[in-house]
Parts: C-alpha cells; structure tokens; sequence
C-alpha cells in the first residue's frame, strides 16, 4: 500500500496494526536500488505471512509524501513504525522477515501478561534475560489501570505482568499496588517506589533503569541498543549459551554484574553467537576474534576498533574478579582501544598507522588470535 | 562452483566442508523457477557469510551430472549434502541462511565436546531439550577414540560430550569407559550397555533410542522429524517456552513423557511457535488453531487433517491424568483425525464432505476455535 495524504487516516482506522516504512526515494544507485528492493522483499514476505492477521503494511516516501509523515510523526527515514491504536512503536531491529513477524505478533499480543498460579511464577522467574515489571491489583478495575497504560509505553520491548492471586502475590513478596521491577540476570528485584504508582510514575522509574548493567542483544532492537553507548564504547561479551564454555563464561559475568549493578557507568552487551548466525564471521572479520570460543572486549562504536581481554588458554577462563578488575581498568581508561593502534588493526582506515599512536610493537596476544582465526 | 566429473575430486580434497545442493534441472514453470532462484540466493548468502572458512559449494545436476551423484551416493533431489573428511551429512533442514549457516558452523567443530570441571557439567545438565551422550576414559588414547569414530555418525544432529576428569565422572555416576546416554527432557540417564563399549555399539544403540518420547521440532531437521512419523501420524504439541500458559502446559507435558518413556509407540513432536516464526500462521490457517496459547493435536501427515484438545478454557490447562488420557484415546485410535471430517476443515480438499463421513453436526469447539481466531 502507498501512504499518502489522501487516504492515510482511512489506514489507521482500518486496521489493528498499521506498519509503515518510512523510506528515502527510490535511489539511482544500483547497488542501494538493490538493498531497496531487499527491504521491499522482507516486508512483502512479512505482509504475506501474517495475512489473515488485521495488519496493515504500507510505504512512506520520505520526499514525496513529506507532509504525511510530518503528521504521522516519523522522524527516522529507514525506520519502520507500528501504530497500534493510538501509539507508535519504532522498530528498531533486525530487518528479517522471522524477526519483524516475531516482532508484530508480539504488538498483537495484551501488553500486560496474567501470572494466575504457582507454575506461572516459574515460569516468569524463569525469564532472567528480560526486564520485567510484576504487579499486585485488585483487579481490572483497580490501580492495574495505570500499570496497563504504562505497559502500552514499552511494548514489546519490556514485559509487564500483573497477578490479582494473594498467594501469587506472597510468593513474590508483593504488598497490594506495588510493583517490582526486576533488572536482567539480577537476583533480587527492585520495588518501584510509591504505592499505588501512577502511570507516570512507572514510565519514569522505567525509563530512568532501563539500561541493564548486563544486557543480551536481540534482533529485534539491536540497532537501538547499539545506539546507546557508553560515552562511544561498548564493552562487549560473546558467549554461546549451549556452549560449556560459554555458559560458564556467562555466569562469571552475571557474577560480575550482581556485584556491580549499581555501578551507573557500566553496561555490559552479552551478544549470543548462536542468535546471529549471518552475522558471526563478520563479527570475527571485524573483531579478529575466534567466536567459538568465549571473548570479551572493548569496542568503540565510531570506528569499529576494539581491544579484546586475553582467554587463549582454555583452562584458565578469568575468575569473577580478574574481570572485575579488567572492566574497571576500561572504565578508567588504563584498557582503550587506541593504545594498541595500528595499521593491521583497521582495515577500514589505512591511515591509522601514521595518524595515531605507532611506537608499539606488534601486540603478541593479537597475534595469537590471528593464528587461531586462520 | 558447477560440480562435474572433472573436478569432483579435487573439490572434495580442497574444502575443510564440501557442500553440495543436488538439484533438479532448472525447470521450465516460472513458479518453480523462483523457487529455485531463491535456494541459490540462500547458498550465495551461506557461502558470503562463511567466505574466511574453508567451505565449498556446489550444485550437482541430477540430470546433467548423474555420474558424479551416484558416484558421490547423492539420493534425494533437493537435499544438501556436506561432505567432511570422509563422511557424508544429509541437511535436511530448512533451506534459510540462519539455518543453514548455525548447521555448517556446528559441523565444523569437534564431534566431541570436552567436560572438564562443576561448572561445565551443570551446562551439560542444563541441555534437557537435546539427545546428549557422555562418557567417561582415560584419555585421548583409550576407548574414547571408539566414542569419537561413534560421534562422528551423528554429528550435529546428536551431541557427544566426554570426560577425562575423575570428579565429573563422580558426579555423572559414570564408571571408567562407560557411556551414559540422555533422552532429552528425562532427568536419568540410559546406560549404554556393555563396557568397553566399540564403535558398532554406539552407533546400533543411538539408532535404535533416538526417536524420543518428547522430541523438540528444529529448524535444522525439521524435515527429518517430519517425515520419521509413527504410522502415519503425529502427535503434535504448540507450546511456547517464554509464554507462562506455554511453559505450564510444556511442563505437564514433560511429566506424561516421563512417564511413559518406555513406550515406543509414543513420541510426541514439540513445536515452539517462536521458533519459526513464518510457520506460526500457516500453521493456525492449516490447522485451524489459535498458537498464541498451547495447543495439542494429532496430526495425518498425509493429508494434514487434524484434531486438537479442546483446551479453550484458559483457566482449565489438561492435568498430566486427563493429558494421558486422551494420548491413550489417540493411540487406542478412538481419537482420530476422520472422526470430525467435514468440509469446513479441509480446505485443500473440497471433496471431502461427500466422500468421507458427513453424518455430524459441526462441532462446537471448533466454532469456539474459529472465533478466537477471526
């Protein structure tokens, strides 16, 4: 369907999700008419799919239908946006077909999940990598609304839950009207202050502790949280989770992150390889990293170049506080990725040997890693 | 690469993996040629991706080159064979980049995988959703090598672990050179009988146990799975692990595997929904389900008829009892998919209500089915 001015408001009435690219003029280049028509292809796949869902799919010309999206509200050509009665929601992910239906069938979905019994308890402490909100009603017509209208707020990306069941509530320790929020990988939640919340009050509390000290990336919103660096850093953990290795690899770093999850300064990316299999031997390309193995670094967003902590020994992956003191010597900015600078490093950039620091000598751990990826 | 008599060899000797896609000659019919477009587009992306590895691809004509196929033993036009060292693995997944690409990936690294230390183990036990086996030597030269020859037959279909280490062995109960082998979802290992054990031993065990009771549906054999159905059916669950109604009614259903383990004639196909994401509404449209809740059914794998529990009440999940009840009914056959046949079910055959028995009102939770659904 091809948005404009004429009929765009009919779209948005007629269906229960409306989903809309927002996208530069057919460029001249052939090579970016082909990444077009890609795109072009993922949202056809994606429209045939879920057609006997009530989904709308339609294209916005960022030149031709200008005043549209001025309307609409669409600020960031390239993006998609889904309105769902009257919100928006940016997706910000991997534009796959598997990820953009996964993606929509989740939009579908009630935005507040009921925890009715002891099983579905389990299976919500179950759910360690997302963040998650529980709270404790009286029923629908309660303080629950306003939790409801908050939820609407992150849909899909955080997942809200509520339980009317006293014993649910105990269980979890939940008086009546409060909320628990609890953080990725972390033990314990934390209590929502206030009681009962306001719609307000949840937006902001989420709003503000968000950004987990160790998060899994997802195609569904990897741009965005590729995005939300650290002062242009990420400090970046790969680490397959069906792997020996790599499981205990993570639980080194969820060890990590529960002591230091107060830390506002640190946010760890744990990137499952297992999770991007197109995009793992680029990774490796680019990192110089052999990703069957565990490996944790420092990458700066800007320019791609990264500095990666020494595991080449297999036996001997570092203990909880070998990484702890490794990640602060990135967060003082005694590791960073310029000190080892140069020209084998940046592809991307032959220039650096000469631009930036060059009297090192040929870093050996790097070597080593060489030898392994070839 | 066009593989041909010429060069056969040579690639065979060149590659670390040699892929090859055994296909039917282009066909003339605009549809199927598509269709065939869009397999070698998977094949591009697969090789681009995994260009720094040492992979072949090729296409085998089964009409142009019929020598180098049979000489190759290539059987089934439109699989894809791998030849490794100087075995031969069948994909027979689905045909996408993700899949494909985690599939060569996993082919790559060693058929066994070591467990050296407490932490590993519990990574080891954390894998119920696999086939799993482990044993316990001395060392690389002992009767592992047996193990290991025994791997390399099911590789990566079928994970193989060992240990070397006399604490792991204390904590898996595995006694010197013996084997354990873990149906997926049970919590007590086999022991693979016999000790030492040869390679024929493995192999013949592992063939004859590897149809579970509960197996889960993969991208990368669903084919397979499909096509080993027990006498022309399959019993068919739609969980989703992440949804608290899915791991609740996923739980239960681990109990009746439990439980009945010993029954050869039963083996139920678990599908997670979020898994294949642009099967999810073919599946609701083919079988007539609502998948944003559990669902199970039996399924005629010929003609895709089916019926389902009625499990429309969302409070009312089957208890284990009531769920190896009607499994019994299935088995029994007085469930069955030609009871309820009528028009309305069978789209793909408008016949059906003269030919088959019409003597029934529509069935009602049916309706119930197709309401939740529009």
């Amino acid at each position: 369907m091809d948005i404009n001015e004429r009929n765009y408001k009919k779209a948005l009435k007629r269906y229960d999700l409306l989903c809309l690219f927002y996208h530069e003029p057919l460029p001249a280049n052939k090579g970016l008419q082909k990444r077009f028509q890609m795109t072009e292809l993922v949202l056809e796949l994606t429209a045939q799919v879920l057609e006997n869902k009530d989904i709308g799919f339609g294209m916005v010309d960022s030149q031709k239908d200008v005043k549209v999206a001025k309307k609409l509200g669409l600020e960031e050509v390239g993006s998609l946006y889904v309105f769902k009665d009257d919100r928006v929601i940016e997706f910000d992910g991997e534009l796959s077909a598997d990820t953009l239906v996964e993606f929509l069938l989740d939009v579908l979905e009630d935005p507040v999940e009921m925890i009715n019994n002891a099983m579905e308890v389990r299976a919500f402490e179950r759910m360690e990598e997302d963040i998650r909100l529980i709270g404790y009603f009286k029923g629908e017509d309660s303080y629950f609304k306003a939790f409801q209208e908050a939820s609407e707020r992150f849909q899909p990306y955080i997942k809200f839950f509520a339980t009317f069941d006293k014993s649910v509530a105990k269980h979890l320790s939940l008086k009546m009207n409060e909320v628990n929020f609890y953080e990725p990988f972390m033990e314990e939640p934390a209590i929502v202050p206030g009681r009962p919340l306001s719609e307000i009050d949840i937006v902001e509390y989420v709003t503000q502790h968000r950004r987990a000290t160790l998060r899994k990336l997802r195609a569904e919103n990897m741009f965005e949280t590729w995005e939300d660096d650290m002062d242009g850093i990420h400090i970046v953990a790969f680490a397959e989770e069906e792997d020996p290795d790599g499981y205990e690899f993570l639980e080194i770093l969820k060890d990590v992150a529960r002591d230091n999850t107060n830390n506002p300064e640190l946010s760890i990316v744990w990137i499952d390889p297992d999770d991007f299999p197109l995009l793992t031997t680029y990774w490796e390309k680019t990192f110089k990293l052999d990703l069957f193995r565990p490996q944790i670094g420092v990458v700066n967003v800007t320019d791609a170049d990264s500095v990666w902590l020494d595991m080449s020994n297999d036996e001997d992956l570092p203990t909880a506080e070998e990484l702890e003191d490794w990640i602060e010597d990135v967060l003082s900015g005694r590791v960073n990725t310029e000190d080892d600078d140069e020209s084998a490093d940046e592809p991307e950039n032959p220039d650096s040997y000469i631009t930036e620091d060059s009297d090192e000598i040929h870093d050996l751990d790097e070597g080593d890693n060489d030898d392994n990826y070839n």
